[in-house]
């Protein structure tokens, strides 16, 4: 089925600005509440917010095969479930009635007012109920950061790195939308040349800097997926902050990994964006040597070229960019990432996010995370307003920036932004 | 309020045999499907699978303050998120439905057909939705086994393992009703002696003897629990196969853990039994020196004399006993491990699940999984049919039975009980 929703010459009745991260090419989906506190499906055009459930119920997907109240849900669980061809209908159908040239809904002032809010006037909120996270760790760059700092300068790459997409598994329902405070977590650390630990408010709070995909259902237990069907099985991607407690992780991560250095909260970007949309930006990865085992070999351009921002933004004050990065670095695909997870059986259901782990780009100021920047907080970083930064600070919001563009289009994610809040006082 | 449905000399109307793990004292939650195709909300007094979804709607539940449909649902999520109060109230009520001495539904045939099946009659289901799944690693005497036999027997604890009940997030998506088989899984490992690793199917497929909680609804997002009030969050216990491929942990759990290595099954026994149904076998857990941390400190009796035992069966041969333990000798109590787990403000919610890590005794043959009991596959285990085993073979069941007892009542978890298959074919 061609993806009609991609013509680089269609322009939308609904005013888009310049540079704007949603054109009509886009159409991500998400889930918002209304200024009714009505909760539904939507998607957006520009800085318009549009109500797919009116749309549905107002007979816009007309001749798709759809269930009765597929739009009218509080999470797109269901919809992804449906799987690839119907989110392509989906997305031709909303482009061609948003299309410039469409009257139908153009021209009927009642339906508009139904189905077109203001994103400023609604709320997003988690677009999937996710079943199960996994957090992947795929950067080469990130990974020989990580082990020269934490482990052996010499030999900084583990010995499995090369072979394995490594992962691990994350916490669901610690996973928020953008928006939402995080409050600086409380835990047990080692002090420097302690020999007990103490308990009290984490010193070094940290982001990473992400990206994840959303699954569909794609197997029963006990069954693979072959890399050369992966992409069949992801809807989508959003932005990814992986906030992390540097102390309380480098005490508690052996043998058994990060635990609650990483489940006090993981804040996403609303909007799923979806792989078709994402298509123009497909791009080769870094060469993967020594090559992987067969049932990780894939051949042609499973990479994808976005541009990934991170800015520091402190109470009452300017942002300041301080990192830039790209998806394309990674050295694992989300393919080669799927394959891998359901080689042993494993189940992946609709719903499912799969984080890419921290991207971080070749030279420093691309690393994905403030540990890699200030180097274990040794080389603070210089903000705007003056002020420095070894790891976040209360009232520090954090904002992730990711967008991927061409001569002709520009798709983006919007942003993943979050403040962080001292810790959480039990009332 | 009073545990009446614990009363130690009432007895039932419905026949319990001797030593059955639910005489009428005991009253655990599941969720099963009937011969019509129905699922429902039961629980079990002897032989017989009561469904509470008819017995609400025939209001025997009349006074008690439930949604109309709580027991009409195919998981036990929403009666878990009620809390303690409503959860005692119904189980009260049940053992009072069912004395000997009260004649209501005794002597109505008609509603006793259509409220108890005969359990092999019926078909028994994941009793919750597992929104999470939290594996501990809380047993000295496991922990110093694996440490010995995988990193240095001379330092085989690490440094944070007597100050956290160390724990990792598993998968929800694999975890799987008794009955249901394993597949054996495909993966990634380092063949001993070889540079580069291999794919193939795992050769070290183990059990480990775990129980799990499961939670009710605890905290906001950044809020913790602490260590006092946690066991009011626990609703009930359920036994734990937490199956494992031993060689492809070893190649991949380095740095961030076991993943694949896990999470292609983990085996749940059908019925949850409740803290209060096993509130006779309180007792005093070991000695934990160092002291804990504060927010860890306990007083009183928060270990469980609980009886495991795990018996490997191969196909058409009688079960061997293997191994037998007791919960009573984990090192980190539940409700430590729900208070260090929330200690961050990590959020948990009804249905989540927290295994307990291998419960390994003090003595080899009371040792939780094939890889301590053989030390590595060193001293192979003899069977009653004369084949011996290193690790589980296709074809064999493993089965994981516990009970409490003491002179007045015996309330047990029924089993759960797996068959190892060959690995998944592709159709």
């Amino acid at each position: 089925m061609p993806i009609t929703a991609n013509q680089i010459n269609r322009k939308s009745w609904l005013d888009v600005p310049e540079n704007s991260d949603f054109p009509i090419q886009n159409i991500p989906f998400g889930v918002f509440l209304t200024q009714k506190d009505e909760v539904t499906i939507g998607t957006r055009i520009g800085d318009y917010a549009i109500d797919l459930g009116a749309f549905q119920r107002l007979n816009y997907f007309e001749g798709i095969d759809l269930t009765d109240d597929m739009f009218m849900q509080d999470t797109l669980n269901d919809f992804i479930s449906d799987g690839k061809k119907t989110w392509r209908l989906v997305r031709n159908r909303i482009a061609s009635v948003f299309d410039a040239e469409n009257p139908l809904l153009r021209d009927n002032k009642n339906h508009r007012n139904q189905i077109i809010f203001n994103v400023a006037d609604v709320e997003m909120q988690l677009p999937v109920l996710i079943g199960d996270y996994t957090d992947f760790y795929s950067s080469k760059e990130h990974a020989t950061n990580v082990g020269k700092m934490f482990r052996d300068p010499a030999n900084a790459l583990l010995p499995n790195w090369l072979h394995i997409p490594v992962g691990y598994h994350g916490r669901s329902s610690s996973i928020i939308p953008s928006g939402v405070p995080v409050h600086r977590p409380m835990g047990q650390t080692l002090p420097e040349g302690a020999t007990s630990p103490v308990f009290g408010p984490s010193r070094f709070i940290d982001f990473e800097l992400e990206t994840a995909f959303i699954t569909t259902d794609a197997n029963l237990l006990g069954e693979n997926i072959p890399v050369h069907e992966a992409e069949e099985y992801i809807f989508g991607m959003v932005l990814l902050n992986d906030w992390s407690a540097r102390d309380i992780q480098k005490w508690e991560y052996v043998p058994l990994g990060p635990f609650l250095a990483k489940n006090f909260a993981s804040s996403i970007s609303p909007w799923i964006i979806t792989m078709d949309a994402l298509e123009p930006f497909r791009t080769k990865g870094p060469q993967q040597d020594p090559a992987p085992l067969p049932y990780l070999q894939q051949k042609g351009k499973h990479a994808f070229d976005i541009h990934l921002e991170v800015f520091i933004q402190p109470e009452n004050a300017h942002p300041t960019l301080v990192t830039a990065s790209n998806f394309k670095y990674m050295y694992w695909t989300m393919s080669q990432q799927l394959a891998h997870h359901t080689s042993n059986g494993c189940r992946v259901n609709s719903g499912d996010m799969m984080g890419s782990g921290t991207i971080s780009g070749p030279v420093p100021n691309s690393f994905g995370s403030m540990l890699e920047l200030t180097w274990g907080g040794k080389n603070p970083i210089q903000l705007n307003d003056g002020s420095e930064r070894k790891f976040i600070n209360d009232y520090d919001t954090v904002i992730i920036k990711g967008f991927a563009f061409n001569n002709e289009v520009r798709i983006g994610f919007g942003e993943v932004a979050s403040k962080l809040l001292p810790p959480f006082v039990r009332k």
